[in-house]
């Protein structure tokens, strides 16, 4: 959608890249497609751009144009669920030197476009977990693959940018991607934090762990990151401003904000959880047990303050989905690196940011006693 | 002002103390009293309650009821500004045990009452320093001081709630107390907060270190926090709810958070400024010096990356009156405990809060896998 | 070995007991017996003590005595390796409250014993892994379990204390448990913090990584860790002391400020490794696929700096198992709480501790200005 | 005495060198001289080398060579006690790039030469503090300078290294200095650290909140450190290693180790001594207030729990002087840059740590599931 609006940036070069933006939107929303996107190269060799690499197209690169499009060749990563998804967006980052021209390239075409491939990851649910004992990793499964060009033909239609450094690290701001990625990217988090401290509490409810100070202070640390994070993002719309073309979008600086500090209330949560858990976390049977003839062992030693056995294990199982699955950590890794480096998202937030107002704060301390 | 709007509160105990409260609103207002106010008691010995010291008068209590008021006798603890203020008012926390009856105790009175004494900590400003050197500290001391009663009438119009430990308890959340001076706190925080950035913002560009990565990390880290305050901010005023007496208050539960995490952000802020301050906070000559026959060898010297050495040298000034002078570490002490111990505010954050709707997201969540 | 070694601790209580704990000792030591051990109640209700409970067995106590042996019910958690195991061993923790004295035992018995049952939790290893894609989990899952007793018979012959809250208390201490068990937990971390440091340097070595600054500083975070581990290791020995029964102990301080430390290093360990893993966690294939007809594909675009595709992939997987899969947060998990709930560790630690000499330096510090 | 044992290594660009600095040390020696030293250019502009700087001397370089010595000018940083000392030692530190060779100089001339000047920075003690008042600031305020030359002959004999970028970064490593000034950093460390873990004990003894769960948890994690950094001391004393020069070195691992953590626990110290000293470190009168007609009240109402009012000030007084006073803050700076920007500590750590056997460690992890 912010692609469709922002479609006079693609026309800067050339008002068929816009056209090209404007009537994929039209296609994807009239036709309600499910679409996954890539947009990071491979790790192979962090100390060196994607033009330094002796393989030319480990990064994914345009090899020529034809008439009916741009033949491109090489690797992109990481496409959640690439292989169940309609179509694929691929679109450059900030960060891109000059050099890397050829690199340079957003389009979108169907998952199943001939020489596209997508090699997926471990599956983490083997299909044999039973959704009691994993209430979310059986059900929420989500597959991250990498995507492999060999020699895919994207035709000009879609197109939306190509070979202009300049643009590819200017679209991210420019076409409002930022504010509206940070948006759903906030909503989402906000989502997870809050089933994470709900389960936290529910958990130490559930054996009384929470009558300690101790304890109470660290639910209370969780419940007031929740508090920060809906705060930013209610300033994010409060603050919404004009893209001069007709619309609005929400403000940038409180969204990224989040995409600095979420991540990591994420994982402090995540920790705390754990350490509140405690061994009750590794001792719990499944589902099957219950229902078994130790059911009764079960009931009775597994029970926790005022909730029975099957109700306590319950609870602390979805601890460990969320906290200690591999389902549960690579939504912890996800939230880290959804954003990219935070090191650089960090160090981007300070380069971005307009800062007149702090410095004319330190101005006027300084002078009072010039 | 919020007391009295909440003057109903005090009135559970006889009209005559809601009339005391609206009394002296009016009198402050009209005359524009400064007033002061010392809430906690002194630390004697932490693991007794007030009424289990051996001098009962340890912590501030009633001596006896008069026919012109209470007579009370000991200590409260911690009014800054005491001396230099009008008005001093003192009311109780929550966290009054049973037995502890005597101690339940608000009033407002001239801090030039008879018999009572400000007894102030050591000055950090002595008097002798330069403006220049220390742009804040030379100019904003603010005393702290232990407020002594001994055997201080507090006239029976100036007594606003005494002996009674529910009300004690209840006072500071019925009354919108902990509202609206959540909201004062959260702004002054704010402003601190706004300055520190600012400064090592302002700091590391004089010497040019925000030309590397990781120290352009820390101020992003820094600017982000900066977000996090204002949207919280932000949302208790979006929030705001009727007090059910005609007028509107601040949402409590992001000022709280804010109450819990804004200290800890601005001691962060602070180490993060004395670190990428380095040694350079360690070599600032005095004004005095500038002016000297040194001061060709200073000018020479000390200069920044396109700053003069006195520029500089005022940059650091500043930034070691923030973080490394009695002024700036009272400043960050004084944030970390001025809403009360931390460990109990976390906690006190848990017990109060309604996390209903966090339980039906954890029931939503074991639900579906039933 | 240090059971027999104190034996005439148990004798306290009559020479039968130093007897049996002798005998146990050359018994397990003749046959090579594999030894597991359950050492805390089950969470249950953790605002109340073993006796409060409604069911007065929902912690392991004695039924009754007979002639043959104590008659004991309940359960107590955590024996790793329960059903694998030839012996298991129970024994009390500091911490037990006077009226507890049912709950204080300490005895040694067969795995096998009738009424014994061990209930273990989901197993993280299903069987289904394959040894490439997991180098660890595929090879070292080892079960935990709660032991659930039901009306079994403990010969007296194997009882080694029972029923003295004092002793019960006294005998981690005395036995000098808490020495022995110390040092082969701070070895065992040593080993996996080395382990993880290593995996974490192969990892960006294998993509580079390791040439940015921040990369290198977290690397030299983990390195010295290492050596403050290591050190802590060494000075127990160097201060080993004698027990006052013919051998010696390694120094308990040491020990246990690595009990304190040690988790809490080990699990920053695992979020270093994380962290510089970043995507390249979440998108390794498995091992099949790399024979498959996808593995022209895998070999040309999962290639590292200067390593294969596979080699490349095979770190990254590892990396993973420590950090992502249930198997390394089991084991984060496992170090957490190995030595008990980590709060009280910590307080424990102040209580026990000789402090003499620091306030003798406080003292010459405060006499000095007097 | 390290640069007299390793004169060889000075001997490489001339025998002369390796006589002066054996005369030079014979020389410091027999007249048992105080010697300050100055390493780090200043800050100036970071983000350039000492030779891009438009003033070709804003660091100390060589103007010219004579036949009496040579001629420098510029500027060094930090020298405690600059003023106060008989001799300067100057030498470089690892990081000199190409280019730079004219201010690669190690030489030691005495403070008093012509044409060298001590900046000093703003004194914190002002010579009217009681030593009651500030316990430690009163006695042992320690002043740092920067150190200007203004064309300072350094004689022939007194120059040790000149112009080797080369030699410039080895001297550090192969002159044995990072050994010996590791191991004195951490033993002043180690006594820092001590005396804050000994204040904090005291301080909330003298108000009995070490009566409380979680304050006992932090005085432990206290005292847990000073276990690790006497472990890491000892490691290196045990691992003492040949020189190859007839003497032997305290190992560098574990003492660099310390370099990196060391600061960062006692600025840990510092916090939690702050955070334990709560409201009591703001209310603290002079020394005066005791003797004067208020000195009742303070005796009534500043009581602890078993110490009298004066003795609970005095405590309190060097709590504050540890981490509140500039005097304290000083330290905690002085601790953290003392070795240098602890990012490049850190990161130089990786980069010169042997890791092989940790690699092999993972290689076997690998290689059984290979």
């Amino acid at each position: 959608m912010t692609w469709a609006e922002s479609a006079d940036f693609f026309g800067q070069r050339g008002e068929r890249f816009a056209e090209n933006v404007r009537n994929y939107y039209r296609y994807c929303r009239s036709r309600d497609l499910f679409s996954t996107h890539a947009i990071v190269n491979p790790q192979t060799d962090r100390s060196k751009g994607s033009h330094q690499h002796d393989d030319a197209f480990a990064h994914l690169g345009v090899v020529e144009e034809t008439k009916d499009g741009l033949i491109v060749r090489g690797a992109k990563m990481l496409a959640t669920h690439g292989p169940t998804a309609d179509e694929l967006l691929v679109y450059p980052q900030p960060g891109i030197r000059e050099g890397e021209e050829r690199y340079v390239l957003a389009f979108g075409i169907p998952c199943a476009t001939p020489g596209l491939r997508f090699i997926c990851r471990e599956p983490f649910d083997m299909g044999n977990q039973s959704e009691w004992d994993h209430p979310l990793g059986a059900r929420f499964e989500e597959p991250d693959a990498v995507c492999v060009f060999n020699d895919v033909l994207i035709p000009w239609e879609r197109v939306f940018l190509y070979g202009d450094v300049k643009m590819g690290n200017a679209l991210f701001a420019q076409a409002s991607i930022r504010n509206h990625t940070g948006h759903q990217t906030a909503i989402r988090g906000l989502a997870k934090c809050q089933l994470v401290t709900g389960t936290a509490i529910a958990m130490t409810r559930a054996i009384k762990s929470d009558s300690f100070l101790h304890v109470q202070e660290q639910l209370g640390e969780l419940l007031a990151y929740l508090q920060l994070i809906e705060g930013a993002i209610l300033m994010s719309e409060r603050n919404a401003e004009p893209t001069g073309r007709g619309a609005v979008r929400p403000a940038y600086a409180p969204l990224q904000a989040l995409r600095y500090h979420l991540p990591k209330m994420y994982a402090r949560m995540v920790e705390v959880t754990q350490v509140l858990g405690a061994g009750g976390l590794l001792v719990n049977p499944m589902e099957a047990d219950l229902r078994s003839e130790i059911g009764g062992d079960i009931a009775r030693y597994y029970r926790g303050a005022g909730v029975d056995a099957e109700r306590r294990t319950h609870i602390f199982k979805l601890a460990w989905d969320i906290t200690g699955t591999q389902f549960g950590q690579r939504m912890v890794q996800y939230e880290r690196y959804y954003a990219g480096d935070p090191v650089r998202v960090g160090a981007g937030y300070y380069l971005d940011h307009n800062v007149e107002h702090l410095l004319a704060q330190v101005e006027r301390a300084l002078k009072g006693s010039a």
